[in-house]
C-alpha cells in the first residue's frame, strides 16, 4: 500500500471525532495517533496560566437538537459534528425565532454547506446549518438543547521526540483541534505522524520535536512550558493543510530570512510552489514568531488558510483530500528534513580551472549535445565549493534541486575532488 | 462648504494674474495668499548674487499685440496671458513675415491650444498662439508691440513658518512663477496654503517651513540666503500639479531611501499612486538635491510634469482641475505630514506569545471568519513592537496604512499591551 | 569599404578550413589572423600537464568516407568537414550495418543539416551526416575509412598583448577550435581581430591581451602557463557567436558584480540587449571563472551558445552571419573598451544648486520644452559627481548611455564646472 494510502486511512479514521481545543475528542485522536507513533499525550490543568492566557475549561459535548415544540428534529448533532458550534455552552429551552436566529449561522452563498463556527473565549452557543434548510426555520419558537459540558479539566496535547546527533532541535507543530474537516487539519496531523514514523528509524543531525496541539492555546501553552527548550530550535515548521490539490505554500517565518526559510522555499521551489511573506495572522506560527520568541518557524500548507471556498465548512471532507496529495506534502516535508540534514559547506579540491570529470566517468563523453541536469550539477557544486557557499547556497543560486546537488556532491567526494570544509 | 471647494475657489481668484519669476503679478499672488495665512512677503534685489546665479532684472508687462499694418489685432495679451512669451524684452516696430515667423509659437498638433514659453536669462521677445490662428498671419508686414519693462527691482518669495516642539523642519516648497495656468501650479499655490492653516492651528512636532517662490531661481534664492536653516530640513516636498485628475506620483529625493521617501511611498500605495526615481530634471527638488545640499526633498504631483498633454498650454486652466482632485491632494499631504508627526517605536509589553485581546474587547470572538484590516493592524503592531521597528517600519512591511496602524498603536497603549519605546 | 564587411572577408577567408583543438587547421587560422595582427604563436607539447588535464595528442586529418563494398561513396569528407566527427582515430575497414549505426549521426529534426560532433577525451570514431541522406544506408556491409593522425604533437594558441599606461589588463579570450562553423566562432575570431587592430593604433589605460586558443583545453593550458599574470586581468571578456541576427547576451562574471559585468550591462541597454547570469556551463569562462581564479570574466555572445536552431549544424555557415551583425558587435566591444578607459569620479566644482548652464552656452534657452538627452547628461553628471559616483555609476542610475556621459563630462570640464577627482 502506498505511504499516501496510508496516510489518507489514518485521516480517515481520525474524520468521525468531534475535536475541539480541549475534551475527550483530542484524546481519542492522541490515542489513535499512538498506535503509530509512541508520542506522549500531556494533559494541562484547566486555569494553568500560559502568558497572557489561561488554559480554559474542557468542554465536551455528547448531543444537540433544535426541534420544533412539536418534536419535529430540525437540526441535530448526530447528523454533522459541525452543527454545534465549538465550546457552545449547555442550553435546555425553548427560544423565539427571533433569538434563535442570534444564534444560527449558514452560508448563504454556499446553501449546501454547513459553516465551522466556535466561541471559546466569549460563552455563547449555536448552531450552524446549510443555508438550503434555513427555510424549515419558520415556527414562532423552538426547543433547543446542546447537552455539553464546560468544567474544570485539562487541555491534551501530544508530544513526540526524536533525539539526533546534536542538541539542535528541528520542531514540527500541528493543530489538532477541528472537529470533522479533512483538509484542515486531518491532513497534517496525519503527514505529519509517518513523517515522524519515517524519521524515528534513521540517525539524524537534529533532534525532531513533533507536537500535536489545539491551535493558538496548544502552542502558548506548549512554549508557555518549554520556554528554555524552545531556544534549542534551529528549524521549524508549522504544519497543515496538507490534503488539497492546491500548489504548496510556504509562509515564511518572522525573520525572513531563517534557513528553513531557504529550505523550504528552495525544496518547494521545483514543485511549482510558493512562498508567501509572513505576516501575524495564520495559524500557530503567529505564536512561534512572536517578538518575544521570535523563532524560526514558517508555515508549510498547500492552500492556505481562507484560500479555498471549503474552508471552514462540510465542504472540507474526505472528498477534498487525496492520498497522491498527502503522499506528496509527506514527500515535500522529507525533502526539506533531508536538506536540513545534509547541508553543508564542501571544498573543490581542484580549484583552478575545472577538473576533467570525462576521464573519471563522471561526465558524458561527446561535445555538441545538451547538458543533463546531473552534470550541470557537478558543475556548480565544483565552481561554488570554495569553503564560503553551502550546498543550500549552491541550490538558491543554481536553482537546481538540493537532492540533486547532494548526490553530485556525494559523487565528487567519492572522486576526490571535493571534501567536507575544515569548518564543518 | 468643503475644503476642496474653498481650494478651488483660491485657484479661481489667482488665476487671471499674469505670473513671471518677478515682478508685480507675483506680488499680487502672495497678497491674496496673506488672506488666508500670515505669510511674510521677502524682496531680493536684482542683482543679488545667489550660488552661480544672480537674481535677474524685474519683468512687469501692462500690454502687448501683434496687428497688421492696417491696426487689425492678430494677437492679443489683453485677451490671454499667455500670449506673450514671459520675460519678453519691450518691442514697438514693424517687422517682416520671416522675422515675425521666428517670434511665434504654437502647437501644431492642438491646434486650440496657446503654448506656454518663457525666455528668462537670454534676451527675446515672443507671442504664442493657437495653431488654428496661424492662417492670420498672411500678411508681409506687421506692427509688433510689447509694453513691458525689464529693469532693477527684486524677485518676491513668500514664506511662513508654523513653530514646533522640536528644531526639526518640514520644508513644504511649491513654485508660484507661472501665469494662467491652472494645474501648474495654481493648484499646488492653494493646495499648501490651505494645508499651512491646518498645521498653524495645531501642536506640532516639527516646524513646518512653506515657500511659496518662483521656479529654479526661487529655490536657488532661498538656499542662497537660508543655508544653515536648510541643514535643519529633516523632511521636504516639492508641492505642484495637485489639481488634475490622474494619479498621485511621488518622486524620490535624490537619496530615495530618506525617511520622506519612505513616508510619501506609504502614504501613496494605499492611493494606487506612484513612486518615481530621482532624476536631477523637474522641478525645484532638482536645487534641494543638488549634491552640495542633498536634502532629503521628494516632490509630490498628481501627473507628473510634461506627462499630460495639457501641461505648459492653455487648456490647463480651471476646468482641467476639481476641488475633489484638490481637497484628495490636500488630505494626501497631511496624510505624509501626520505619518511623520507621530512615527516612533513602540514596545510590545507582553511579547511572549500574542495577549489575548478578545478580553479586552479588542477582538471579535467568534472564530472561524475573515479579518478585519484593524484586527490586522493590531497583530503587526504587536508583532514587530519590538523597539526595533517605527510604525513606519511596519507600515511598509504590512503594507496597512499609516493612519490604520497609529489608530492600533493608540489602541494598545490604552490596553497596556503597548509602551513608547525608551529611545523615542 | 565598411568595416563589417572586412570582417565578413576575414570569416569568409576562414571558413574553409578544418580547426579542432589541436593541428594545422588551428595554425593555418592563427597565419591568416597574422596578415590583420601581429600575434604570437604558442605550441604547447601533447602531454604537458595542464592542472588537472593533459596537452592531448595532436590530430590531423587528410580525408575520410563511408562507402558500400561496391565503391559507391555515401558520405565524404570533401563535401564538408562536419562529415567527420572531431578528434576521430584512424579507421580502415569493413563494418557490419549495426556497427557503422552506432558511428552515424544525423539530426531527426533537421533532415538538411549536418550535426556538429566532437570526442576529444575517449578514443572513438564517426561520421555526421543528413538526415534525409539517411535512406541511402541500406547495405550490410560498408567500407569505413578515416585517414587521419592523433600523435604527439603539440596545441597552437595565438596571443597578441597591447600594452597600455597601467600594467592592469583587459582580457579577450576567443575560442578558435570550431571547423566550418561561421557564428560558432568565426565571427567572434574576425570580430576579436579587428578589435586587436583598432586597440593597437591608441594610447590605452590598460594593456589588452587577446588570446585566440580552442575551447576548454586551450584556456586551462593558457591558465596553466600565465598563473601569475592571470591576477592581473582587472576586466575580461570571452567573445563568440558575434555574427548572427539576434540580441545581444552579455553572461556575468561568477562575481556578478564585477567591473565588467557593470559596463557589459549599461553597454548593451542601450542595445536591448539581455544580461544572463553566470552558470558554470557554457564556453571558456568557465575556467575563468573556476573558484580557483575566480576572475572577473564574463562572456558577449549574440544568441548564446544552445540557444539557436543552426547552433553546432551545418547551417550555422556564411549565410547565417551578416556584416551588418559583425561590425554592430565590433562597435559594441569598442564602447565596452571606451567605457573601461573612461570611466572615473570626478567633483562638481559649483555643487550647491545647479550651476546656470544657459550662459555658458550648455543649455537650450526657452523653458517649456523637452530636455535633450544631452543636457539631461550634463543634469546627470553635475547631481552625482560628488567624488562618490564614477561614471559608470552615474550610467546605471541614470540609465543614459555611457558614450553620452562621458561627453557631457568632457563638455563640464571644459567649463570649469567639473574636476577629475583627487583619488583618480
Amino acid at each position: 500500500m502506498s505511504i499516501g494510502r496510508r496516510i489518507y486511512e489514518l485521516v480517515e479514521s481520525l474524520y468521525p471525532i468531534c475535536r475541539s481545543i480541549t475534551g475527550d475528542g483530542v484524546r481519542r485522536t492522541l490515542a489513535l495517533l499512538r498506535e503509530q507513533i509512541p508520542l506522549d499525550v500531556h494533559e494541562v490543568p484547566s486555569g494553568t496560566a500560559v502568558f497572557d492566557w489561561h488554559v480554559p475549561r474542557e468542554w465536551n459535548i455528547r448531543g444537540a437538537h433544535v426541534e420544533t415544540l412539536d418534536g419535529e428534529r430540525l437540526v441535530d448533532f448526530a447528523d454533522h459534528n459541525l452543527h454545534v458550534m465549538g465550546y457552545s455552552v449547555p442550553v435546555d429551552r425553548i427560544v423565539s425565532h427571533d433569538e434563535l436566529m442570534r444564534h444560527l449561522h449558514t452560508l448563504p452563498q454556499r446553501p449546501d454547506w454547513i459553516p465551522y463556527r466556535t466561541s471559546y473565549y466569549t460563552e455563547d452557543w449555536g448552531f450552524c446549518t446549510r443555508h438550503r434548510d434555513f427555510e424549515r426555520f419558520r415556527y414562532e419558537r423552538y426547543r433547543v438543547r446542546i447537552d455539553a459540558t464546560l468544567a474544570p479539566g485539562s487541555l491534551s496535547y501530544g508530544e513526540l521526540f526524536v533525539p539526533g546527533r546534536t542538541d539542535r532541535e528541528f520542531l514540527i507543530f500541528t493543530h489538532v483541534c477541528h472537529p470533522s474537516l479533512g483538509n484542515d487539519n486531518l491532513s497534517g496531523v496525519a503527514v505529519t505522524a509517518f513523517v515522524a514514523k519515517a524519521l524515528s528509524s534513521r540517525p539524524n543531525r537534529y533532534g525532531y520535536r513533533f507536537v500535536w496541539a489545539p491551535g493558538t492555546i496548544g502552542s502558548i501553552t506548549w512554549l508557555s512550558l518549554n520556554r528554555d527548550r524552545a531556544r534549542r530550535i534551529e528549524h521549524g515548521l508549522v504544519a497543515a493543510l496538507l490534503g488539497d490539490a492546491g500548489p504548496f505554500h510556504y509562509k515564511q517565518s518572522r525573520r525572513r530570512n531563517a534557513d528553513i526559510d531557504r529550505l523550504a522555499a528552495s525544496a518547494i521551489a521545483s514543485r511549482g510552489g510558493h512562498v508567501l511573506p509572513f505576516e501575524p495572522y495564520g495559524y500557530d506560527e503567529r505564536q512561534f514568531c512572536s517578538p518575544g520568541f521570535d523563532l524560526p518557524v514558517g508555515r508549510l500548507t498547500r492552500s492556505p488558510n481562507g484560500a479555498y471556498a471549503e474552508y471552514h465548512t462540510s465542504a472540507d471532507d474526505l472528498s477534498f483530500v487525496s492520498p497522491d496529495a498527502l503522499e506528496r506534502s509527506y514527500d515535500l516535508v522529507l525533502d526539506i528534513v533531508d536538506a536540513a540534514e545534509h547541508d553543508r559547506r564542501y571544498v573543490n579540491l581542484a580549484p583552478h580551472c575545472e577538473p576533467q570529470l570525462g576521464r573519471r566517468g563522471l561526465y558524458r563523453s561527446k561535445g555538441g549535445e545538451t547538458l543533463p541536469e546531473r552534470e550541470l550539477a557537478l558543475l556548480w557544486v565544483l565552481n561554488l565549493s570554495d569553503g564560503g557557499h553551502s550546498l543550500l547556497d549552491i541550490a538558491e543560486r543554481s536553482q537546481l534541486p538540493f537532492s540533486v546537488l547532494r548526490r553530485a556532491s556525494e559523487e565528487l567526494v567519492e572522486a576526490r575532488l571535493l571534501a567536507v570544509s575544515a569548518g564543518e
